[in-house]
């Protein structure tokens, strides 16, 4: 086994701002604890609480990495003294509580998953965060069932993209909403049954029709403001709405809420990062159960959008924020 | 076994108005279908929706009675060629789609339960809509579990009174909001932890220093317009706040949802009368496994407020629409 360096590159964030605050560094290697592993990144995946972290609105938890990222893929090569899972040498892809902006990172080894040989490192690296949210908030939390139907809100997002393949995989139907013809056509070749461009189409009446009237089983929703009333109008009885972000930047909305006691639907939500390290493995478990045979046979991969050097994190977010981008934005050490 | 009468008393709705459109009429009997049975009403439950039905605001649904009553216990007087749960004589209790204020009175031979020796026929008929009310949306739709707690508004009406005494006696704690110190007395009685009177005190402060400031695990709302903002902020990590009505005449509300996805709160809620048959059915008989042994035991019974004769079924809407009343009205037919 090769020796590892004493130091390495990562991308700091060296004060809150925009994408040009992004900047690297030379840090020491960090060491794992007993249930951890050492990962060298091969790839890291960008994602929006990455941006807001670099913006200022969303500090790290306590006890985490401050630089950003918070998904990898790479070859271990540190274990912990109690880490079962992984060896030295293995590839795995794993959720990381931050610090995935970097040469080496640490990871929980309950966390971390094999690389199965139908995704390649980028794919991998690509994969956790969205793989996770996607998983738990629409199949854990929202109860997704084949048969039903699914409307996706920002359908041509990472999480998006996961949602269309990993449903339609699953059993369901999947209805998008975008903001542009080319995100479109994107998701319908992913499997969507529906693509709503929000800009020139009503969602509700667009997503009623598609389903006879009925109305959606689930909805993921990642805008909020206005699009929550609107989500309870769409959704079918005894439906789900699942809050997983306000890229509104409205979080607070006027709603009447006769519908949710009529239509008898459920509201709820969730944030993947301060998910204690037991929930998180958890999640993972069941993944490895009920997904990673899909992830074998090569029927669902992260759509790429593009991929950019690490040093050049600043153009990655610069990327994300123009909002130009389909399917996930990656990092290669 | 007697004959029975051609004609009975009711008390139907004249035109839509005030306590006052309440008037005693003479009908022929109903006659049960095949799965139904004909019970001699011996009281009759007086719920919210009667009065909202009785104003015009909440029409009947198809293919159900006219008449108000949406609750009864009586005698089995005759039964329907399929029903084989109960026979002629049993005395029993049940949810019925209305047609309650009236001498006899259709139900559904599932939806019936055998009057336990424990409670006597007045609090029968005062129990079946509140039990199925609070079974299903504190238990069923809740999740309220052992060692939680619950925090009830509108603690001293029929619903709230029975939500006290079911979670208590399956092992939660309950904290009520009420309007006055007898209500509050009245809810302490049957074994809520904290009565806190809404008039004088804030209900978020109250109930988080009753839990430690770690919030309620479920809530159950019949209130609606600023409580859902407030309802958010009162919720524990994890927490499911049920909607059950809009008793401020506000469904719609101004709220920050960024609660209910940073604690992932589950916001949901039910009416009961336009479920199915089946529905209710499951309903009684995941009753009659859990909660019919407590009756049975005399652990739980309707706090009855008051009862009137059929006849005067107008006063005791207006003793319902002076929310002086502490727990069940109940018209004796």
């Amino acid at each position: 086994m090769e020796k590892l360096p004493a130091q390495m590159t990562v991308v700091a964030i060296s004060k809150p701002g925009g994408p040009e605050v992004l900047k690297p560094e030379t840090r020491s290697l960090p060491v794992p604890g007993p249930d951890e592993i050492l990962v060298k990144v091969e790839a890291a995946g960008v994602n929006r609480p990455d941006v807001s972290q670099r913006s200022g609105s969303y500090p790290p938890p306590p006890g985490a990495s401050d630089l950003p990222g918070l998904e990898i893929a790479g070859e271990v090569v540190a274990i912990g003294a109690d880490a079962k899972k992984h060896k030295v040498g293995d590839k795995v892809m794993s959720l990381v509580a931050g610090g995935g902006y970097a040469q080496y990172c640490i990871a929980q080894d309950a966390q971390a998953m094999t690389v199965p040989p139908a995704l390649s490192m980028q794919e991998a690296g690509a994969l956790p965060e969205t793989l996770m949210t996607v998983w738990h908030n629409v199949f854990e939390r929202g109860g997704l069932k084949p048969g039903e139907t699914l409307l996706v809100h920002g359908g041509s997002s990472g999480i998006g993209t996961m949602a269309i393949q990993l449903a339609t995989a699953l059993g369901s139907k999947v209805i998008v909403t975008v903001g542009s013809q080319d995100k479109a056509e994107a998701c319908l070749k992913l499997g969507a049954i529906k693509a709503i461009n929000y800009k020139t189409e009503d969602f509700v009446t667009e997503s009623k029709a598609a389903t006879s009237g009925a109305g959606v089983d689930v909805i993921l929703d990642m805008v909020g403001g206005d699009y929550i009333d609107r989500n309870y109008e769409a959704a079918a009885v005894d439906g789900r709405i699942v809050q997983i972000a306000f890229l509104s930047g409205k979080p607070k909305a006027t709603v009447n809420f006769t519908r949710l006691m009529i239509k008898r639907l459920t509201h709820t939500g969730s944030t993947l990062r301060p998910r204690s390290n037991a929930d998180k493995a958890a999640m993972v478990a069941a993944i490895e159960d009920k997904v990673m045979p899909l992830l074998r046979q090569g029927r669902i991969k992260p759509l790429l959008d593009s991929s950019f050097p690490l040093e050049k994190a600043a153009d990655a977010h610069r990327r994300m924020e123009s909002s130009e981008h389909i399917g996930k934005i990656v990092l290669l050490a």
